[in-house]
């Protein structure tokens, strides 16, 4: 590994003896994304040194692990790279973060640094997708309501008394954020035939997806279900308070499998108590989440599991093998982050 | 109305003066499945005489209201059209059934009457499909695993320690049956990626399914996902007893919004308590379910609502509407059964 730094690093001519790569991936998903043949490719690349990310929260591990180290791949409890950790790390050159937000390794002084980073958060894109598929047509169906009334001991007919469900073909949902999992539900929504109206004010000229945009407002007035593929921004955050949701129909069903700092909470929670929308909802203001969700019959609650499947792990290795190498041979790397990116992907 | 009998009827030059139509839906139904539009066709057709079917059981009733009707909209919970009762019902010429199931309204002396009979399952198709899609998404997924577990107060780090969740793009789906539920239930599976086989000994020749036919046993073999779509026959009661449930892999998921009867119901609950196999079931072998059922964390139920959306109650009168007007033009019905039909079917 030559000092070239950046994503125009050159070919080292003989990598697998020099270049040292760090695999810190905590180690249940380590296997997940790592099988045999992706951890021959990776071996391939350079030298591999597996550690615990919660293991390196220990600054003399830190120093120990990380000094030789031109590669690190990175993963969720990975320590935030700060001066101080970035001093104990010379030879860095590369940060590969295996899952999707770069927040909790990055910092003013990374920025500073000039270390390129990119991030697997591709591979997670079809899973969270699919899971907002999952809950729509759940909601949809009322299936949360009708199992929670028949588990708690229900009355079987008065378990049928629920709204009448609806079919996803024909539906009108509203996605609000064509953010890359925000297009892939809207594929996958529309090969099932729902009529899709997206909102967001950042779709670059000749997108496709301006022949389906639409204004905020008419699209919570007119949606049937309201699904979030928005990051958290500056300009995102509450941008869903109650005059927002008093918008939706009655009988709306909201599905956040995105973040929930979209949403003011309070005011999803009392219009989903109320009975007059249903919620399924992947991610929680505080997590673990709040008691209170817990006890509504009419929302569906999972513990934030949106882009964990067993494809999307594979993929996440296959994308971090394929990133480190083209930063090798000193091609462009395809999933590269400025600060700027990062901001605006929240 | 002409004496003509059987599909063969002939066109009534004024029909709305002489034909007499019963409405005998009950009343939920009847305002889902007969908006204004519909029931304004259903009134061109005929004088429209509208009877709740439950006030229909006492005889006297019976005899009173169907005693000039030509042609009944029959559904849930009409009478049992026996000898006595077309002995009441003497210009019966068309029963025109707005549900699925034949069972409760034919008898041996309603087909040996001759009296041309016809049913709008296939508006129901479409729903029953979408709800077992909804219950494959969810399966794979996991999300009834963590739902029940965080609704039931469980530790937010332990819900997530379900197995790891599976996405339905290139997972593999086994289908017992092609039957009209199958077929739409494969296709939309098929547009969101999944690698789908199924199995009905009976496939017509030259049909597409064909390509993606597998044995019984394999197919057990290999799914991921195993989506019942048969018919209750002699033929197929019990054909998933514990043998063939113990093909299964572990960690494979069941769905059944077909019928209770096609799975030997012990079988399949020491499979899904033992957390082997998870389930999602519309129908049961006792409905009312079984209280069993109701308290498995890896269950998802509900109560026999597959074909009841606000979509297919919708088509179900336009289907009605149209098969009466076939009938008093004298041309073909789109959905004419035989008794052998039936049968077959379940």
């Amino acid at each position: 590994m030559t000092d070239d730094n950046g994503v125009s690093a050159t070919a080292h001519p003989e990598p697998s003896e020099q270049v040292r790569i760090l695999l810190s991936v905590p180690a249940r998903e380590l296997a997940a994304m790592f099988p045999a043949d992706t951890r021959s490719a990776l071996d391939e690349l350079g030298e591999v040194v597996v550690a615990e990310p919660g293991e390196l929260a220990d600054t003399t591990a830190f120093r120990a692990t990380l000094s030789g180290v031109h590669v690190a791949v990175t993963a969720w409890g990975f320590p935030t790279l700060d001066a101080t950790r970035l001093a104990d790390a010379p030879e860095l050159r590369f940060v590969m973060h295996a899952a999707s937000s770069l927040r909790s390794v990055t910092s003013d002084d990374f920025w500073a640094a000039g270390i390129p980073i990119s991030q697997a958060g591709a591979a997670m894109a079809p899973a969270v997708a699919e899971l907002s598929l999952a809950f729509t047509m759940s909601l949809l169906r009322r299936t949360q309501r009708t199992d929670h009334a028949l588990r708690s001991g229900g009355d079987w007919w008065e378990a049928r008394e629920v709204p009448r469900a609806r079919e996803i073909r024909g539906s009108r949902i509203g996605v609000i954020g064509a953010s890359r999992t925000g297009r892939q539900y809207i594929d996958l929504v529309t090969a099932l035939g729902a009529d899709v109206t997206v909102y967001d004010p950042y779709l670059p000229a000749g997108d496709p997806l301006h022949a389906i945009q639409g204004g905020l407002h008419d699209l919570l007035r007119e949606c049937e279900v309201l699904a979030l593929h928005a990051p958290a921004t500056p300009e995102t955050r509450g941008m869903l308070g109650a005059a927002e949701l008093s918008l939706l129909r009655d009988g709306a069903l909201v599905v956040n499998t995105a973040r929930a700092e979209l949403l003011d909470a309070d005011a999803l929670y009392a219009e989903v108590a109320s009975g007059r929308l249903d919620a399924a909802l992947d991610v929680f203001e505080v997590e673990p989440l709040d008691d209170r969700w817990r006890a509504l019959p009419n929302v569906l609650v999972t513990p934030h599991l949106g882009g964990a499947t067993v494809e999307s792990r594979r993929r996440a290795g296959l994308i971090v093998v394929d990133e480190i190498r083209r930063f090798l041979a000193g091609r462009p790397l395809q999933y590269a982050l400025t600060r700027i990116d990062v901001e605006r992907m929240g």
